[in-house]
């Protein structure tokens, strides 16, 4: 039998998983990052979390043929390093050399958001199609596209930024420096921003019956939307920057499948319903011949360890 | 020796080549396209031309790889198929077999831009590179994808429709039905737009000198820019504007180069260096790890028909 061990490394946790090639799981488990305490200690975590996996999943040694790692930051997938991870303390640091020297065992790394993509094309939402994209609708807007079964990470495995793409020319400012990135409109945080605004100008919004400024959450606007114009509102406008991007993404790109995921991915068909509409109307040369699906994300926060894990797949 | 053709279906004519592996021409040809006596006409002067750069090419028929074809509207590559090219009156025609059943030669179709994009990518400006895209500035915004090395044509080779990318939310009306698309701001008839708007707005530009509002082409506001406050502010706003596609390219697929292409381009480094300046200050991450180039195209009109030639190389 042959087993891959996958790792994703986040900001606090790391989650692993121990994997067949089908995706069966065999062990799973987390550790602290421990970044705040230097490379060394996050190595040192992530060693002994690849040790408990194969110990608690009772697989030979032998039988392992590699571990996948997917890190947040700028990853030169190539050489194995992390070029630059600003919320770990990385720059320039050898973690696939490192990994791979302490376990003995073939080491790929790849961007945390190219791992998870992976994992929704090779066992969730994408696994009958050869060309998708995840779009994650979190803190940021992140994800990362399939072509032809195979990962793209773009020139030097720097590209797929697609939350980076600009939709409102001289709009919001974004943390990237540009104004007006998809990101600023359609992620979580943007949609508890444009949340707080509404609430702001209608003091009569049900949404203040269980919510204040600073309870709000992305699921604010959609637990009201059907009884409250001022959700609505924010549901269908947030929505419509949404389908601006990934529309464009669809013309780029012609995927067979667009997966969301991301805490607001959970809103299910409120999201994916009105989203295929709106693709399906405005998306070039229409969908006779090539139509492209808008669907929910299904492997939740584990996509990104199956995914590192599929990097030896 | 191994040798390629080239054709290049365009509205009015067909260009085509017939050229050795490394580029070099061995015969050089144009005929009438004919698309408005129907798909038969079309297709017979397209054997004719190939056979006339067979004859005056001198080579060898055993010696032709094949015959590649660039053809503008939905091309189904896989297929040979043109699925729709509405300027053509073309719908489901099968080129590709049409056009090996008269010549007895092995043919591939794909979309004039990603063979314009090739054949840059091959020949022109992108030779060095392994991760390009062209972007070309003409009636439209158009352009394609390389991807090591290859051609990247989309899913049922569909996408690459970087000129329908939304750059203003909300924005002009496009042609393809959406509102805001890259092609609406930064092709040459959009720059002709501005231009004239800019001109109506100031009776005292020195625009008036040699232009009116009829007269206008895509070089006036460049031909001024340098002593006229209107027309430097018609080049800076539309600089921009292009740029704001751009990045967002850069960002998704982080070529090494962009080349430019179509009427506009001819400004060379007037387009190219305020180009490269706002891509170096707004890419994600710097320019450090994976800088990416501006670059003026350099095969003109004959990047197309090269490009369908490079499709057998």
């Amino acid at each position: 039998m042959q087993y891959y061990v996958g790792i994703d490394i986040g900001g606090m946790t790391v989650k692993g998983v121990l994997a067949d090639g089908c995706g069966k799981v065999f062990s799973e488990g987390v550790i602290a990052t421990d970044s705040d305490r230097g490379a060394e200690a996050m190595s040192a975590n992530i060693v002994t979390l690849i040790e408990r996996l194969i110990s608690e999943g009772k697989v030979d040694r032998s039988e392992i043929v590699g571990v996948g790692v997917g890190c947040p930051g700028v990853i030169d997938s190539g050489n194995g390093t992390v070029v630059f991870a600003g919320n770990l303390n990385l720059k320039n640091y050898k973690l696939a050399e490192v990994i791979s020297e302490r376990t003995g065992l073939a080491v790929k790394i790849t961007n945390d958001a190219n791992a998870a993509t992976l994992g929704e094309a090779k066992f969730g939402a994408g696994n009958r199609y050869k060309n998708s994209i995840l779009v994650t609708l979190g803190t940021g807007v992140g994800g990362g596209v399939i072509i032809d079964g195979k990962l793209f990470e773009g020139g030097k495995s720097a590209g797929t930024e697609i939350g980076h793409m600009v939709i409102v020319e001289n709009g919001l400012k974004c943390t990237c420096g540009r104004r007006g990135c998809l990101e600023r409109y359609a992620s979580a945080s943007a949609l508890m921003e444009q949340t707080r605004e509404a609430m702001s100008g209608d003091p009569d919004s049900k949404m203040w019956g269980r919510y204040s400024l600073t309870t709000v959450t992305g699921k604010t606007p959609f637990e009201y939307c059907d009884g409250d114009q001022t959700a609505k509102r924010v549901v269908d406008t947030y929505i419509r920057h949404l389908a601006c991007g990934i529309i464009s993404l669809a013309n780029i790109f012609r995927p067979e499948v667009i997966m969301l995921g991301g805490g607001v991915s959970e809103q299910g068909e409120r999201l994916t319903a009105p989203l295929q509409k709106l693709l399906d109307e405005e998306i070039i040369g229409g969908i006779d011949y090539a139509p492209v699906k808008v669907v929910k994300a299904t492997l939740g926060s584990r996509a990104g360890a199956f995914g590192a894990a599929a990097l030896f797949m």
